[in-house]
């Protein structure tokens, strides 16, 4: 796991539900707001993948729950690219409470890269960015 | 205002925020399912505005909020066609508590027909659809 | 795997995103809406659980994406319980598009039960609920 | 409308729908965020609200759209105090696409401020903050 990237997020009403803390699936957003954050810092990826109308599909995700954000909390996204294969990548993810130890939840996410027909397709620049996430 | 349907809802933990009711844009969703629900009950008209590839964007909205929606509620969504103009609608909406004579919130939203490149155009079938809409 | 309950929703645009399919995490709402439904088909059990204000925190989910929900898509949430032991609960999920054989996803989910001080709780009933649940 | 403030978001997946564009109640949650922001810039106000248990439920709302955000773009809400009552207040705000003046839209918000008991209340330290937000 090579490649790390961090994002920073604040709770507000609309990640939270009746009972106090943050809607289960929504940790699930944190996770793919912090992975375009990522995709961001590398322009030209980004770039490639917008110019040809890639589309990411999240394919799979396994979600542990350890501790629950609430309203108002910092909260921050670890996210470590495990895998970049041809057509597809696997992240894992961990949400902690800013500034403290206190580790919210952890996730594997896998993605798969298709082409405008939702077929599977090679990412742009494959070798070059594989290097790239060593 | 002479169109009138109904559609119910139940309040689940997605719809709801930490203080304990629905979160306040949530209800712009429900009066939207009503209005999505509405449409499907004219299928003739549905299925031009899909083959014609017709979008509706909202334009407008006034919501006042009565009384709030907690969790396991059962809402009820009243929508009147207020005016059905050639290019727009304008629809009034009214959210009670189901079995009750409790008014939630009522909202006036304005809906736009706009073709495939987001230019307003007239609804399908309008002379026909405003007689039916009488 | 024994209890088995059925919900039907459809699509609309709150669901979708810019892909032009449901955005991933929202599965999971058809889910948790799948099994509140399944519940209140229990009432003295849905019952006892506000009396004794206990919450069911989700702790862990596993879900696969095998083809995407789209706008005005009616889907069929498919809930299987496949374990309930005194203090938690593992939940299988499938949803299929309504009126055919597609298989969008599947998910399992483990839910805690836990009372007010989010202290892990037996259920109400457990007993009978285990032999009502067989 | 003396006092005025600034935040920026990115557009992510989860705030689109599958016209392309974001989804129109999220414009609101955009306005609630920065709303919120506004609030943590004046920390001793925030505490003073959070130690008595103020809710400030939105009363009312009226927004225009005037033009789309989309995926990825970056968009700034401008957030005006227009009237401090002792027990309400009134907001206005403006969504422009970041780096343009291209506005893509505008709301009146209507907040109270209540009590645990979802009763009307004062502001905490009404006539100090009145006195500042001038």
């Amino acid at each position: 796991m090579t490649v790390f990237f961090v994002s920073k997020f604040r709770i507000y009403y609309e990640d939270t539900d009746a009972g106090g803390v943050v809607y289960h699936p929504n940790y699930l957003n944190f996770m793919a707001r912090a992975r375009t954050e990522w995709l961001h810092s590398y322009p030209d990826f980004f770039e490639a993948l917008r110019q040809q109308k890639i589309l990411t599909p999240v394919r799979s995700v396994t979600i542990d729950y350890h501790a629950p954000a609430i309203l108002d909390d910092e909260i921050i996204v670890r996210v470590y690219l495990k895998k970049f294969k041809s057509v597809s990548a696997l992240f894992f993810h961990e949400i902690y409470r800013y500034n403290t130890e206190v580790l919210l939840c952890t996730a594997t996410v896998k993605i798969a890269c298709v082409n405008q027909n939702l077929q599977l397709c090679c990412w742009p620049d494959y070798q070059k960015m594989l290097a790239l996430f060593k």
